[in-house]
């Protein structure tokens, strides 16, 4: 947990609650590490500005139920469980339309509410998730992940389509692995990481760029251009060059988050060329966890590969530090094996 | 006519050619003058590197059929005939899936090939309109502006939606027009000039604005921000404002063209609020001119009181000056009074 | 209210609930009979399978919020409201997908659950919709039937489209107005009887029928027929020859309920003309509401016309006897008035 | 070919036509036979009610370009070409919106045009498809009713949709194919012959019933039925079944055609289920071609299995009786092979 405001985290007693009458208090058994929990961690500036500590991290998890208000008929105490870490305000326009991934005021687990990495976490029952059995605990303990690569692909058609994917970190590569399965034609992968252009061709690319340039696009794609570019990288050279490297009519999601501001010619590279983009944000509530569900117990190769460090929860310092060194894709933490 | 490349448009002699076997040969009766024409004639650097003189400017007119090759059944001479200025070229990926006002290699009427500031134009029988009774001549000329404002207006559901118009100029002006009849909630106009606020009002805006001001627009829409921005000014500031115009899941459609690159906050003002962006160009074929047509015979005062300036065809400077003094809306030239 | 499994309600004394945590108590002060409220006063085949006796009818409502339950927040006592008064389960594919108006489990006020035909409504505070000021009582207590139109019209693209509107019933004729102001291009009224005939007029229909007969209709559109069919009257013989009015790649939306089977012939009237057809039950969830919300304020005229008789609540079966005579269209019932 | 309104179909020389402008002639290598092959065949109410002798019938093929008209573009001699069998008069509301799958005045080769059962066959330039090399003859000449397949698949989103294949002919066996590697979850097939059953499963199918029931489907979807239902069988009976089995809120695409009319319960069927029906016909030009052409090229495996017999071309008749025996799925003629 996050005591203060600074770099690190600590392991501190937290307390167990007793759930209000529509919660669910979850017997946390295995969280992943998202690079959110490394801001934290790292005590950057995003974090500085959004976190007020004390505050328990972390929102990617899976656990048993262990406790129910009086108004949760969805589960049952032993359900094996995840969670929609976005818990949104429930009235306003966003959340009334379908669109409450967008709420204005939007709770999220392990930054504005206390998060998982803790031996028990509430949520409301209407934010959770029973899990398949087909499913195991460390796929299921991703979903978060997994469906924000769920959601930026499936923001547009892409059956059929030639795929750029531009950055192959772990939700890059999950996207990857989705198009593969999914009924896209080509995907094309950019990272200059030789490590992730390994992991991006097991997951099923079919070729594999060190960076976005239009001409390479081009040459490998049969029309003058992809039909569909991710962007996952948030790298702000990249994400102008891939611009380039998008046909006419095409279609774009940005998932990858940058510091700073980045400049387009906008006339030249979407106005003219007629593209659609699209801005992604956590998960469709719920549409992207069935599709997750659904792809993940027919291919359970769409994580496996990516899951480089399994390690029990109170070593999570050293995960943390696998990331900082580039050595990780994704590091899950075992609490069941933790010595607290 | 551009003769040479300088500032400047001069009358010349045009030879009248015979129409190949699917081509249309039309007298021109009315025109319209569009800003591209103004580009052309002041040579600005778009123009110099786009054009290559000598070449007959306009794509905006209404005429009727004088000659038609042996391949053309859609009119016959004497028909009333408008027509769509993007010729796309038929064999690639975005002409055979219904994207051809976004072909990589499209010919554009005016820029690409001999335009319509002429006694006669020669357009394919795919790219001619026949025109509604019901629409009269100043509206027919004009089928293209407003077709931009329709395809900006309808590329989202814009039903019961608050939406924010930033530019009132002449394809500004219309798409309120569009949203007033269309079925929009509160129309919100930003312009500066107090000229196109007043048009604004005509055409139906329900607030008026100086500028793009996200606190001011949040006060007149009952959601968070506009549900949809149209960009229809180009003005970078004004660009940029916009953005925080716009309520998190909203949606944007960029039609305004800037000379230079504009930088965003990508994480704040587009991935973390979900939006979703089209850029636009152009008309669907042909989707937007039925809808133009329905429009404009239902209510004809989409258009007229945008038309400022009515001159005959030798008069054209004169219109151009109007234009470029900022006193002009919409400036239509009339060849059946012109002395040549 | 029904108090056995037979012909009539009854006045009865309602006994007033205390709200549950999330519930919110209404004092009712208009409603309006539906067709459904009609059904259960004759205890036809439909109301003998479903309603279970005793039961207050009565679904569409205006009223001021009582007192709420603690868990409340989106209302406060005082405040003017209606309501959604289909209860999704919360829990099935249907209702954590944006269909919860579509949930297996559906539970609908005053046949399922008790109703607004009586001083005092409960429901959940998720169903709960704050009136807009410039809404009056009128049109608020019908926002439930206007929903149904809005929702049936605006299942398809309609800017621009020729529209057939088939039975001009109450939400047939509140079809008409939509389409009318929504920016549908030429709307087609089919109804035999001439008072409601006078009143799609009066809507706004370009063109009224007695029948709905391919022939008629092609020649008023000018396409090979309707571009869109809303089907509102459940009349088996209108139901098949409206599918010969609609244009091949067409859309059909059906709400009229038919008590019998009706056949078609799928392969010349659906398959080979490409068609889409939308069944249409409820209203989108809240989507829906906030698109009525923007036309009631926009145009009061879209409901006015339709309410031919305004009652005391005690009077109610006057107003039954006027919508079986066929002399009402609708009839709203003023619980104020009422001598109880 | 059809000589007289009879049943059979007849060899006889059939002129090589010099093409026109704009059209390409073409060598036919392979062509398959499909259900309408036999029907013009055996001469049924629709062959004489339709066909106008004599005919060359046949619509599926693949072959060399042999010759070419002036304005052709496109391709040249030698190329490897299909081609689109639907021609659409090219001035329709359908032709000119994306919808010339469905003009009214559509041409069918092989139906209402001489067709591909000789050595050469003309079309427009505008209806060839150059083949890529990676799909092999054998898949070429089946990119008609692969595309039909993909078409009805495609009309609905279907990635991890549960989804129900009514009928088990070759078009819906290659619907499961596309299903199943294009992102789908279960899908389940249902046909009473155990050959096709047997298919089915080698395409993907998860489940394997002998008719559309609905406890049945319930039980192995885990919504209340399945998501999508795909009809291609056009048997009465198993058409209205296939209505009970699809979810609340489903969608349904219908190909298979039947000779007879067949009513539903709309009301309960449809209309409360809140069901979207598509009625599907030919294939999107030219989106679903160049979906066709990914798949083929990726997964060779959704053509192999279903081509049953291959058969010189002069032994058409045998191909023709193996389809009538029910022995065939796909027959698939060899021109080079025939003696003739």
């Amino acid at each position: 947990m996050k005591t203060k405001a600074a770099v690190g985290l600590e392991l501190g007693d937290v307390p167990v609650v007793t759930p209000g009458p529509r919660d669910v208090l979850v017997r946390v058994t295995k969280t992943g590490i998202c690079g959110t929990d490394r801001h934290i961690y790292e005590w950057d500036a995003w974090a500085a500005g959004r976190i007020r500590p004390p505050l328990v991290a972390g929102h990617e998890f899976v656990g048993i139920v262990e406790d129910t208000g009086v108004g949760v008929h969805r589960v049952k105490p032993g359900d094996r469980v995840s969670g929609e870490g976005h818990i949104g305000c429930g009235h306003c326009y966003c959340c009334r339309t379908g669109q409450s991934h967008s709420c204005d005021l939007v709770d999220i687990l392990g930054v504005d509410i206390q998060g998982c990495f803790a031996p028990y976490v509430t949520l409301p029952q209407s934010n959770i998730w029973k899990v398949d059995e087909a499913i195991d605990d460390d796929q299921a303990c991703l979903f978060d992940p997994f469906g924000n690569a769920m959601h930026t692909v499936m923001s547009q058609p892409i059956s059929g389509k030639q795929v750029l994917v531009v950055g192959c970190g772990t939700i890059g590569l999950m996207a990857i692995g989705i198009l593969h399965v999914g009924g896209a034609d080509r995907v094309i992968a950019v990272d200059p990481n030789p490590v992730k252009q390994e992991l991006a061709k097991i997951m099923g690319a079919d070729v594999v760029l060190d960076q976005a340039d239009g001409a390479a696009v081009r040459e490998v794609t049969d029309r003058d251009g992809a039909d569909v570019m991710l962007e996952m990288s948030g790298h702000p050279g990249a994400f102008v060059r891939a611009f380039d490297c998008v046909r006419n009519g095409g279609m774009v999601s940005l998932l990858g988050i940058s510091g700073q501001e980045i400049a387009l010619d906008w006339a030249k590279q979407v106005i003219f060329k007629g593209l659609t983009i699209h801005g992604i944000n956590g998960r469709q509530m719920f549409d992207t966890w069935y599709q997750c569900e659904s792809f993940l117990r027919r291919h359970p190769s769409l994580i496996e590969p990516l899951i480089t460090h399994r390690l029990p929860f109170d070593e999570f310092e050293a995960g943390i530090h696998a990331m900082q060194g580039g050595a990780a894709a994704k590091v899950v933490l075992d609490w069941e094996d933790a010595k607290v």
